[in-house]
Order: structure tokens, then sequence, then C-alpha cells
């Protein structure tokens, strides 16, 4: 089937259930306007996407798709590198339109389907001569998962253009995959999930029901030992236990959030209960106990992944910036299909601390890995080298695995498509920015303006510009952490405050979330972090940053006083701390004895997104209380 | 040259500095006696040798010397472990000379010889049809490694028993490193230390000047970057700095020990000042910012690496046996050149809290890493298995990197060498445990016996057999734990008591090192344990194992009242503990809150050295402060 016998709807939306408790927007109904958000977004298009192709050029990824194979250059998954950046195009080029965007966009995709052989097979890294064949490593050769980049790339493109060659090539590679890996197939599954979600997507587009169950078998195939065992444990690709009877995310962070988002998109699509639960059960557990402050995943360095319960250490924090990506894609498909704001208050968590630290604000340079503790100066990597992902110093132009540019790339071009949805009752706002929407209801159409500093400010000025005769429901969310907030002047509480009426054009809706710098604590099952406060400001976590200090004080000798309250001022939150010294012995452990301290120090606390922005510096999010 | 041209002295010592403050003594010239460390041994003789000689013909690592090239199994260092076996072996038939130990010695040695190539290459994994070249892959390869390990065994042989083949066969390797290695060959190094140890200590044995002007050679041409750089950093090797300028060990915890104990050797028989102190910078600042409490050395698993100062997570403590292993080999060679009590801490610090517990009671199965928090329940590994190195569950009888229990096996063959050493001045006394001395001085020989229950209690009586008829020295180390020691009645502090005069047969000294149980913090740079505290008793550090608790009370729980006084009791020590009750939020990050408890209880904490020897628990060194 091709998408010309049924012809995707060109709605702009990421991720299209096909039901669920709320209906995604696409992104001609919403539109950033000046503000957080639209000035990253207008970065990631005007800088970001450049860099990308540049670097992906200059590493020989992208000319992997024409050279000889033994001339083949980066790591066996740099393919799906160019699938992310096609992605973000089409994207950007739904949002804009952009001449010179489509034609870059069309150039690499007519040099990604000259690679593809006649029976639909496309990976630069395996299967020619002098390669290892195809399939022959399925737990780190990243064939399937190279597919189902390519395949989300021209999802993209179906939904905010149309057929073009793209989308023939991937659902060439689809056909090809539900022929090889189908029933009578390959009884395996790719070590790097993303073809589940990849897969129910173009189903979505297509209709092609043979990709939701090639979707469904891949699913119901993990979990049973059909990968190899390896040192990190198979739960590192989550081939330990069955998705239906997991309680918790475990292994590989990125991994296990592109699996679970493919379960989601599975269970809703074959109205399968129990696999929803499950991954339900799972996102709620991971919240509860396996989750950064800052909404970052992952806390073990040496195989990406999640530790267990509890294991949250800062200064070896990894919360890899594609597993928050990841993270999103889960909590959005939970979002849609149950409704409750408590997906989308760790999206916003995550947004503003994980997705929007990793880029510099120029676009051209990104953390792969999100620290909560920086211990010692580091230097800012060379702009000319590609950078080792693991180290949190500063943030780097590329990567050797530069996984992380490209999906920040595509999730800031898609970004307004996460702030509402619908349902036939009405609009639902879950994320604050300044924005346009014009959403068509039942009842009619619903257009608003959004004006807001958020997060800068906690007021969210919604203005009718058109609404229906008929009453509709506005229903607004209030974050969990969102104490003392009004609507209209009333007290609402954390959840979602509803407004049932009719509407007029003209009327204003006021949303004061009242925010205010805030002390933090985790629970005492935290053990890394046992003593300690942090400091949040709406939906933004602060750090203190030693460029912030007096050249004579140590970041790690300052001790928070909780007695003083905090305030807002100097560009952040100013906080009043002790300073201890501590004393140098030749051996660090002795009988318990009293911190000394002598001075007192206001400090001002940033945030934890602009951090690193100012040259080489050490950094807390969890600070000491003295 | 060989061995018979320069006899070795058959002096029984492990390592031989031509020249320092003290002289190390010869296992003939100590001797255990029942107690804590004879016993291990006893097991190491009497189960590991055989345990290991079975898992290194079962794994294949020992029929590589004899199969072909392409059925050779295990990892790229495994010879390795053949020549840790023939060490320890060595060792111990330096003891005992028991003549079935001596033909299983013989067999092996017979075809270890048999793979040596003529002109001395001798590497099972490198080199034969269809096998990479020699030198190829000089970062991962351990190629020279594997010969520091095969010259080491020699030099245990030669020092124990003279010249036999095996000690033909590390010189013919020693010659061919030379020739290819040396001031005209490949000038490089080898990603894993310990040829250079291996070469001085070959040197010593032979007095071929070229061994050390190798090792020496390697010495200097490290932390030049040499070898590539990886993904870990060329810290992983030590190819990052020049050891002269480094200021603390770092990378991987094993390579930095071995190193460093080469460089000491080096700079010892070079008289290179420079080169020893830099060694002994290094030392103090990694023993003050980067040593657990048990002595243990790395903190991340990445890379089995030094974390930055201060970096000590108890619970993803990596602390591998090797590295505690590589540790005693570095603080001995600098107690020897120094004289200074705390190397001989920290030794003992280390035998007791890493030695001791990597091996279980009896002997057949082992811990790799040495975490010093176990939060979730785990399982027996299998039998018949290779276990993953990382996990601390239990202990495995063997590993798919199994460098851990063969450098145990050589460690307790050969313990009693680092109890005590002489000068001219008399005997030192460093580590205390039941034995018998008898030792060559200027003056005479001195024989003493040893009467202790140490650790269990603090009494160590050294009665007079054998004494010269003119004054001399004894030296009794007071640990840096034990205050209110008293010697002879009289109290000593920590460091040195020194007792010159005219000893009699039949004189009795006892140092009474007044062991009791103790509360011990970190400094509170360590973030990972803040708010927490540890329990010692003499050298041991205990630890919380859930199978002393009520099945109700879950160990993380624990909050220790630090106001009641430790009391020794129920086979260890009894500690006053609350009870918190954590509460499961949906979001594990609010405003700061007391912890609520309810109950107390008694909670009988006992030697970290045995813990899971009971079946599956979890486990905590650091316990958080009500």
């Amino acid at each position: 089937m091709t998408i010309n016998e049924a012809p995707a709807t060109v709605s702009g939306v990421p991720a299209l259930p096909s039901h669920g408790r709320l209906r995604p927007l696409g992104l001609h109904e919403v539109t950033l306007r000046p503000g957080f958000w639209q000035r990253r977004q207008d970065v990631n298009r005007s800088a970001t996407l450049a860099h990308i192709e540049h670097w992906l050029d200059r590493a020989g990824w992208l000319g992997n798709f024409s050279s000889a194979p033994h001339e083949r250059r980066g790591r066996e998954f740099s393919d799906s590198e160019i699938y992310k950046l096609l992605e973000a195009m089409a994207w950007e080029l739904g949002r804009t339109g952009d001449p010179g965007l489509e034609q870059r966009y069309r150039a690499i995709v007519r040099r990604v389907a000259a690679a593809q052989e006649p029976d639909g097979y496309l990976n630069t890294n395996f299967g020619r001569h002098g390669q290892q064949p195809r399939y022959s490593d399925l737990e780190w050769g990243h064939e399937l998962y190279c597919y189902g980049h390519l395949i989300q790339a021209a999802v993209a493109r179906a939904r905010t253009f149309g057929t073009d060659e793209l989308v023939e090539v991937a659902i060439r590679a689809a056909d090809h995959v539900c022929d090889v890996f189908g029933p009578d197939g390959i009884a395996s599954i790719c070590g790097h999930p993303e073809i589940e979600p990849a897969l129910v997507e173009l189903y979505r587009v297509t209709g092609e029901a043979r990709y939701l169950e090639q979707a469904k078998l891949f699913i119901d195939r993990r979990g049973h030992g059909r990968l190899p065992e390896i040192e990190f444990d198979r739960s590192y690709f989550q081939d330990d236990v069955p998705i239906r009877t997991a309680d918790v995310l475990r292994g590989h962070a990125v991994r296990a959030t592109y699996l679970s988002a493919g379960a989601v998109d599975v269970a809703i699509e074959t109205g399968d209960g129990e696999l929803l639960n499950a991954v339900t059960r799972q996102w709620r557990n991971t919240v509860a106990r396996r989750t950064y402050l800052t909404g970052g995943m992952g806390s073990r360095h040496q195989d990406e992944a999640f530790g267990d319960d509890f294991v949250l250490p800062p200064d070896r924090a990894y919360s890899e910036t594609c597993a928050g990506v990841g993270s999103i894609m889960l909590s959005w498909r939970l979002l849609l299909a149950h409704g409750d704001p408590r997906y989308a208050d760790l999206i916003e968590r995550t947004l503003f601390n994980v997705i929007a630290t990793a880029p510099s604000g120029d676009g051209t340079r990104f953390f792969y890995t999100n620290t909560l503790h920086r211990r010692v100066l580091g230097s800012e990597p060379a702009a000319d080298e590609l950078a080792p992902r693991s180290d949190s110093t500063m943030r780097a132009p590329w990567f050797g695995v530069s996984c992380c540019p490209t999906n920040l790339a595509r999730t800031f071009a898609s970004l307004a498509a996460y702030l509402a949805t619908s349902d036939d009752d009405g609009v639902q706002l879950h994320q604050y920015a300044a924005a346009s929407l014009r959403i068509g209801l039942p009842q009619g159409t619903v257009a608003l303006e959004i004006d807001t500093e958020y997060p800068a400010d906690g007021r969210i000025a919604i203005r009718i510009v058109e609404a229906p005769d008929t009453p509709w429901t506005l229903t607004l969310r209030v974050p969990h952490w969102a104490t003392g907030a009004t609507l209209d002047g009333l007290a609402v509480p954390p959840g979602q405050a509803r407004l049932r009426r009719r509407f007029a054009a003209g009327d204003t809706v006021v949303l004061d979330l009242a925010i205010r710098p805030r002390v933090t604590a985790a629970d005492p099952r935290v053990d890394a972090v046992r003593g300690c406060v942090a400091v949040e400001r709406g939906p933004v976590v602060y750090c203190a940053e030693s460029v912030d200090l007096p050249p004579t004080v140590a970041l790690d000798t300052l001790r928070v006083d909780p007695a003083v309250p905090l305030t807002d001022g100097d560009g952040g939150v100013v906080v009043s701390c002790r300073i201890v010294t501590p004393t140098d012995q030749e051996w660090p452990y002795a009988a318990p004895a009293p911190e000394s301290s002598m001075k007192s120090l206001r400090v001002t606390l940033r945030p934890y997104h602009d951090w690193a922005e100012r040259g080489p510096s050490t950094m807390r999010v969890w600070l000491p209380r003295s």
C-alpha cells in the first residue's frame, strides 16, 4: 500500500493515536509567539539545523549514503542522525515552508533514497561487500533502530506535506521489515527500540495494518531473552522481562522510554488495556523512584541506564538529553491516553530542565549528559573535534555518538504540538507559552491568544479571539508545584482547572500560577542528596554556579540556611548561605565533628538550564543545609 | 643472562628493593600461626588454588596454550590468570613444599613453555594464523601486561626455589620485550601497566640491568599520549599526564596502582628521588580524597576508575578486589622506601576490608567489586556460569573477566611477608597476626612469637624466643585509629612505638590496641554519605545486613542514634537505631519535612568482610544519623 491509496491527513501532528482521552493538535493549530520557547525554536531553525548538516557532512555520516562500503565512517547507528535531521526539517518546513530548507531537505532525501536496495533494505553499515551481513548483530547493529528514525522522518513529512520520495523510501523499508521480521521471519528484535513507535505511526499515516501487527510482534517478543546475554545484563535492552509484567523502567534509559512509547502506541491501536496499564504502572514507579529533580532519567554512566530505586547521584547523573526526549514521547502518549495532568507536569519539568538545558543559547553546542553537580572546572571542548559523550564539563559542538543534537532539533521543530489538546467538549492547555491557537471543535472554531512571560512570571492571560456560540470547556493545567494559584482571582488547587461556559471573542481568562522561589528536599531514600535542598521557581530548577561566587569561595563549602527566606533578585533567586571550611586530612574519615562556619554569604542561584554558558565553572543543584 | 649466572637469592620475598628505609622479610622468616589470616591462607591453599585451576581448565583459558589459534577462548588477557595462579602456587610451594602441588605447577609450566615462540614471544591471543598481529593493539591487547604476570610468577619461583623452566621462559620473554620495545624499538607502552614492576623485580633477581632500563623506559614514556585517545579518555591508562608531574591517581584503579608500584621500583633502583616523590604525593592525595572507608579504590563502574576527589558513592562503589591488591603492592613499596606507618595503616585497612571481603569463607566464590551499599536483594550466582563482574549481589565462582580470584590467591599465599620488616637496628611489626618470626639482624638472630586474637581483640603479646646479646629496637605500629593504646601498660599514641633495649629470651612485650567500637563520619566533601555514620572496630569496618533485621524492617529505614553508645555484643557491635517510615509519593521531591520515627531498634552490625555469606541480603556500611 502506498500513501496515495490511503492519503495521510496533513495534520502536522507528531503522534496521532486513533483514540484516547485527548486529541493532539497539529503545528498549524498551535503557533508559538515570542517568548521562552519561540526563542529556542528560532535558534533551532536558524542555527542548529545548519550546524547539524555541517557536522553530518564533515563527519562523513551523510557521505556514507554514497561512498564505498570500506569508506564508511562513524558508528553503526550514524544513519539515524540523518533521519532525525530530516524529521526536524520536515516539521520545520511544515511550520515555515522555507524554500531554501526545502531544497536542502530534498537533496538529502535523494542521497538516502539512492542507497536503498531493491528489496527495501537500507543501512550503510551492513550487507555490502566487506561489511557484516544484514541482521547479523541485532543486539548492537541498530538496523531496525535506524529504520525507526527513517520512518519517523517520513511520518513527519507525510503529516506536514503529504507523500514524497522519503515517504516512499520509508514505506519500502517498512515493507521489508515486515517481510524479514514478520511471523514467519527472524523471530527477534532490535537491541535499540525505536522501530516500534515508528511502525505504529506509519500505520496511522497509511492505514496499513501490517505495520501495526509488526510493531505488536516486536513488543510481544521483547523480554523473553531473544537477544544474547551481555555484560550489562539483558535489562540493558529491556529483554529481561516482558513489557506486560515489568513494574518499572530499567536498563538503557533511551531504549526504555522509546520502547514504552511504542508499547503505548500498540496498546492504543489494538485496544490492549493490559499493555497500557503495564506501561502506565512503569511510568508511575519510574517517576516516583528513578527520576531526577530535573525530570532527567538515567543515573548510570556505565550503561547509560536507570539505577536501582532512589539511586540518583547528582554528580554522576547521566540524564541523557535523548532520554529527556524519550521521556516526553512517552509522557505525551500517556497524557493523550489518560488525560491526567501529571504527565504534562513531567513533560514541563523535562522541557525546562533537560531539553532547555542541553543546547547552548546559540544552538550550536550541546550537552549529551546533564549532570546536576559539576565538581571540577572543565574546559571548552574544541570547536572542531568530536567530544566524548559523557563529559558534562561544557556543551560540545558534536560527539562521536551524536544522537542528542538531532533529537533536540526534531523536538524543538515540533514543540508547539505539545502545548494543548482538544476533546469533544473543549480545549486543554498543558504547557504555558506565548502562543496562538486555532482549533476546530464540534461546536465550532476556538481561537486563543496566550500572553505570558512564563516561566519568569506566573501570569498567563488567555484571550478568546474566536469561539462558538455554545458552551465549551477550557481546561487549564495547574502544575503540581503551584500552590496559591488563582484563576480569574479564585484559588485553584494543583491539578486541572476547568471553565465551562459560552466564551465571547475578547474575553480574557487569567491564570496566575503564583510563581515564587521555593525550597525542595528529596525523599530520604535518595541517599545521594541527604541533608541537601534544591531551589525551584515555577517549573525551573535553579543551581549555584561558581562564576556567581566570590573567587575565594568554593562552591562545595556553601551551606544553605533554610531559616532565611528565598527572594527573587539579581537575575535569579537569592539564598542565604554559611560558608564552612573543610579541613584537609591525611585520611578523610574520623569521629563526627560539627562543621565550623564563620562567614555568611548571599548567593544568587540561576536557572539550571542556563548553566555553563559563562566559561568553565563548577555547579550544584543540591546544596547542603547548614 | 640467565639466572644461573647471577643466582637469585632464594629469599621468599615478594618485592625486594635493593635499598630503602626498611628491608622486607621472606616467607621463611615469617610464618602465620592459627588466627584470622592463617585461616584464610589455609582456605586459599586447600580450596582456592584447585578451584582456580578447575575454572581455568573449564573455561578453556589453560587450554589456549595448546589449542589451535581459531579455538582460543576467553578475553585477551586470560593468559595472565594462568600466570597469577603459577605465582600463587610458587609462593605456596615456597611455604609448604607440597609435592602434589609441585606436580600441578610443573604441568602447567610445561604447557606454558611449549607455547613460547623461538624469539621469546608468548601470547595465545595474537600473532598466530588468523589472529591479529603481535602488538597491533597496545591499548587493549594486554600482551605486555601478560608478560608482567608471567615474570612475576617466575620471580616468585626464583625467590622460593631457584631457577626452573618458568624462570627461563620469563627471561626469554623479558629479553624479547627489551628487544622489541627498547630504545630503538616500538616507542610505546601497554594499555595495562604491570610489565613495569615485573621487569624491575626480574632485574633484582637476575642483576640484568637491561630489564631495569626497559622498565624505566616504559615509565618515562607513559603520560605523553603514546596510546590513542579512547572514549574513556587517556587518563584511563594513565597516558594523560607524565607520572613525574601527576598529583593524584586517576583512571582505571588497577592500572593506576600497578603503574605506581612499578614507578616506585624504578625510582628506588635508579635513585630517582623526583619520581619517588611524585608517586608519594599521588598516594597521599589519593588516600586523602579518593579512597573508601574500606581502603577500596575506584568509584566508577563505567571505566573501573577513580572518580573526582570525594566522589565516593557507597552504592556504586566499584572498589575492585584487584585494585585492593594493587593498592597493597603500592603501599608496601612506599612503606619499605619511607618507613612511614601510614602506609601500613592503609595496607591493614585494605587487608581486613577488601582482601578479606572478596572471597567467601570457603574460598570458592569471590566479589569482583566490593560495594558499600547493597539496596536490592540479589540471587546466588549459578555455580556453573561465568558471572558479570560488576554485580555485587553475592560472591560468584568465576567471571568472564576473572582477574580477582587469582590476584587474591597470590596475595594470600605470600601474605606473611607483609607483616614485618627489619633494618640494621631491629625489627618492625606492621601487621598484627598470630605468627612466628625468625630474622637475621647484624646483631644476631631475633626470633619472636606473636600471640593475638586480633582483630577480635586488641591484645598483642610478642614473646622473645631468641635475641642477640646486644640492644636492638622493636618497633610496633600503633594504628591511626588506636587511641588509648598501651605498650606494657604505658600509653602510646598512634604512630610507632619503639622499644630499644637488650631483650632476653622469654621476655614478653604486650601491645594493647584498646579495640572498641567507634563511630566514624566522612569529610563533608564526600557528598554521597552526608548525614551518615559508619561503625568501625579496630581495623574492621562493620555493616548492617538485612538478614540481621526483623523481616518487617527495611534496612534503609534505620537511623542511628549517635547519643546511645555502641556496645560489643551478640557477635558484633550493637547500635541503637530509630526506624523511619518513608512515604511513597508520586513525585519524590517536596518541601522539606522532618522524618517521623516511631520505633527504636537495637541492631547488630557485623564485620563487612563477612557480609553476603548468609543468603541474599541488603547491606549498608554508612547509616544515616537520626
